[in-house]
């Protein structure tokens, strides 16, 4: 019946500055390069794609950058937010490990999503962009997007990957809710959706094809830019505000993490939570693994290779080198959340490479298992992304039990399912099958959209 | 680009206590029948629907009624809850008053019927009581007795409304993920539910078939007991943590409420939130407006009788004497989340008959606009429950500057609408309705039920 224990931050110590983990890393990030030159990717190339302020971001070497206040002003909606112990998640898994989870799920658009879509609302607002124009999966960045932009006041157009655009319609209802436009990706407003529709009616489409939709309508109107949820380093360092006060609320407790896990589709989320860590594992200061839970089925730290690629199916944004399955890969349609990315962002790609960060990647079903488990035993029904970091912490924390090992495991509850209820609702009827038997239901899906 | 300003309550200023109008009422409740005798209720027969230390609760006269330590505990994963200022909602409505809200929507089952659900499976638990049944219209309470029902170890069953278990299946895969047995209502598990169906196979169900066939399991079950989301004495009771904590909070700011506003559909969110402020109201201490926001297609409190009925469809339930549409009345399929009930809580009733509560009925489309801005303003999504509180907020609001006149409004929002967002959809698309041309959509959804 003792669910929770949750530990409040007050709000006076809400962070004021994001950390930007550019100066402590191992080795200096490899440049950005222009798709149509192959040479290092110009400010002016990249500020027509991105608000300027956030290209700005992208290259510094600042270690700390301070958050607007009004920024600050919206986090405090739903920020600091709670780190909780699950006592009877310990119990079930009859670990000596003590296990505590930082929630982001209490946030108004349901994720940490959020943090850096009020962000990028606000310092596209501030340069007078009357347009944000971003691509989304199961809907998660799409919705904080909508919802940062009907806060300040900018319009936002969304791509959402067909397949969910027309199956999982209530991230699609809340977005309009917020305002948003929302279009079906690939959809017949842009060249390169008519183009893969042409070939393929049936296409699903993926992020990387929304990608290039959004880059695409983009390029056509000076007064929008390209928003991205997750990938770009400042998405990351907007995202630290999850691990800073993580770790405040760690310190209070006298705790010091032996294990810092969090689900990886590009890694915002990781990213966020972990790199405030980072320096000080590097030094040896913590004695930290920092575990990345990935699907098996778009397995891009662990199966994916190390390269530069593009991040869109089109192959027309910026091209950055990092672990990537292709810009080509199209993922099985598994109800991963938005784990369903073909490449990892560029500084997790990097810490990987760098053996700074572990992988380990996870069949949906027992994902799905862990996620059932832990929700009878906490109360809150974790998104699917969040299953993938929960699935790895029952395997921490087992080890910790058969070792008989006291063990600090922390993990990102990157977001709640409420919208996910599909998924469970499949899961549930026994319908959920893991990634080896898809070419049928492919099949199927394309047959539907198709008709 | 603010918001929101949230004040938070320390968590050591839980309430430990619930508060009991009952001694604080201007006259005694009226006695509960027992429908067979037309007598008094005796304990016996009410204990054998109920957990006896809810019969007790319902019948005491004690103003103050400790809560268990172990469901204090629990409510810790999420309580106190913030009281909001929502300053753009202020600016939005240009209006010289000062717009507050009680954020119940954070709860893990996203509303406040989680406050009740915890501890009527805490007290079934320790009297030994195998399982609890109950019905559920749109799903929150049902949502939120299984989500209580998984923590305290004790098995749930659920009566889902049948229009909404076919057509709103993301409740029932939440209740199910949490290990709830659902069936639809009527269904063919009970006589009632057969008797129904053989009358009319298209049959939608209610919440009064619901209770009736929730009723007729527990008799046939001596291990069984009925739980109630709404209605009984204990179940405002155990809500009036909201009210205690929204005193607290509005203590601190040095305000007084003016305006105490929310939703009916039974009055658990009403009462919980305005009971603690009755017995002030009533001294003449406070200068408090009570009022409650209804649907008008099933307008309880504004169009119904203040006379004896019965909680359920089929007669079978103890009678109380309350507002009532009738307990054969079967609400219109509008999107009012759990506001389609035919009867209000007794204790409303009580306080609506003796002129301490008023009342006001909004039609769903008008509620609905109301929502939309409300969510652009504050970044949360209402129920559609809550919905309707907002409504009557603007109103309020729009007076105030009618008359220019300073007020605090302080609003209870009972629920997020995550789960509401099929009706959100059908709103966006300019497709919802108001009551008055009902009866086609009414037939259609009949045949579809049917065939």
């Amino acid at each position: 019946m003792i669910p929770l224990e949750r530990l409040e931050l007050s709000q006076d110590r809400l962070p004021d500055r994001w950390y930007n983990v550019a100066p402590d890393l191992p080795r200096a990030q490899d440049e950005m390069l222009d798709p149509a030159t192959g040479e290092q990717a110009s400010d002016d190339y990249l500020e027509r794609l991105l608000p300027s302020a956030l290209v700005a971001q992208d290259r510094s070497i600042e270690r700390w950058i301070a958050i607007p206040e009004k920024v600050r002003d919206a986090y405090r909606a739903w920020r600091p937010t709670p780190l909780m112990r699950a006592r009877a998640l310990e119990n079930y898994l009859d670990t000596p490990a003590e296990i505590y989870f930082k929630y982001e799920g209490g946030s108004p658009s349901g994720s940490h999503k959020l943090n850096s879509a009020l962000a990028q609302a606000y310092f596209a607002k501030n340069q007078g962009i009357r347009r944000l124009v971003t691509d989304t999966g199961a809907g998660q960045w799409g919705s904080a997007l909508a919802l940062a932009g009907a806060l300040a006041g900018i319009e936002v157009g969304v791509y959402m990957v067909r397949a969910s655009y027309h199956q999982k319609p209530y991230r699609r209802h809340l977005m309009e809710s917020f305002g948003a436009r929302v279009e079906p990706s690939p959809g017949t407003g842009t060249e390169f959706g008519r183009k893969l529709l042409e070939q393929d009616p049936g296409h699903p489409g993926n992020e990387g094809t929304a990608v290039s939709e959004a880059l695409e309508v983009v390029r056509a109107d000076p007064d929008s830019r390209f928003s991205m949820g997750a990938f770009a380093n400042h998405v990351l360092l907007h995202q630290t505000v999850v691990g800073l006060e993580a770790r405040e609320q760690l310190d209070e407790l006298c705790r010091e993490p032996d294990y810092l896990i969090a689900s990886v589709g590009c890694g915002s989320n990781m990213g966020g939570f972990a790199l405030p860590w980072v320096p000080d594992k590097l030094s040896g200061a913590v004695n930290t693994q920092i575990i990345a839970a990935e699907p098996a089925a778009c397995a891009t730290l662990t199966k994916g290779t190390y390269r530069y690629d593009y991040p869109d199916a089109g192959g027309t944004g910026p091209m950055v080198r990092t672990y990537t399955l292709g810009h080509d890969f199209s993922p099985p349609p598994i109800h991963a959340g938005g784990l369903r990315y073909h490449g990892a962002a560029p500084l997790i790609g990097l810490l990987r490479h760098e053996g700074v960060l572990d992988a380990v990647a996870y069949q949906q079903v027992e994902v799905f298992e862990a996620a059932r488990i832990a929700a009878r035993l906490t109360g809150l029904l974790p998104a699917p992304e969040t299953a993938h970091a929960i699935r790895a912490v029952f395997d921490v924390a087992r080890r910790c039990r058969e070792e008989r090992r006291k063990a600090t495991i922390v993990f990102c509850w990157s977001g709640r399912g409420d919208l996910d209820l599909g998924a469970y609702g499949r899961f549930n009827a026994g319908e959920l099958r893991d990634v080896e038997s898809f070419a049928e239901e492919r099949a199927e899906l394309a047959r539907g959209l198709a008709s």
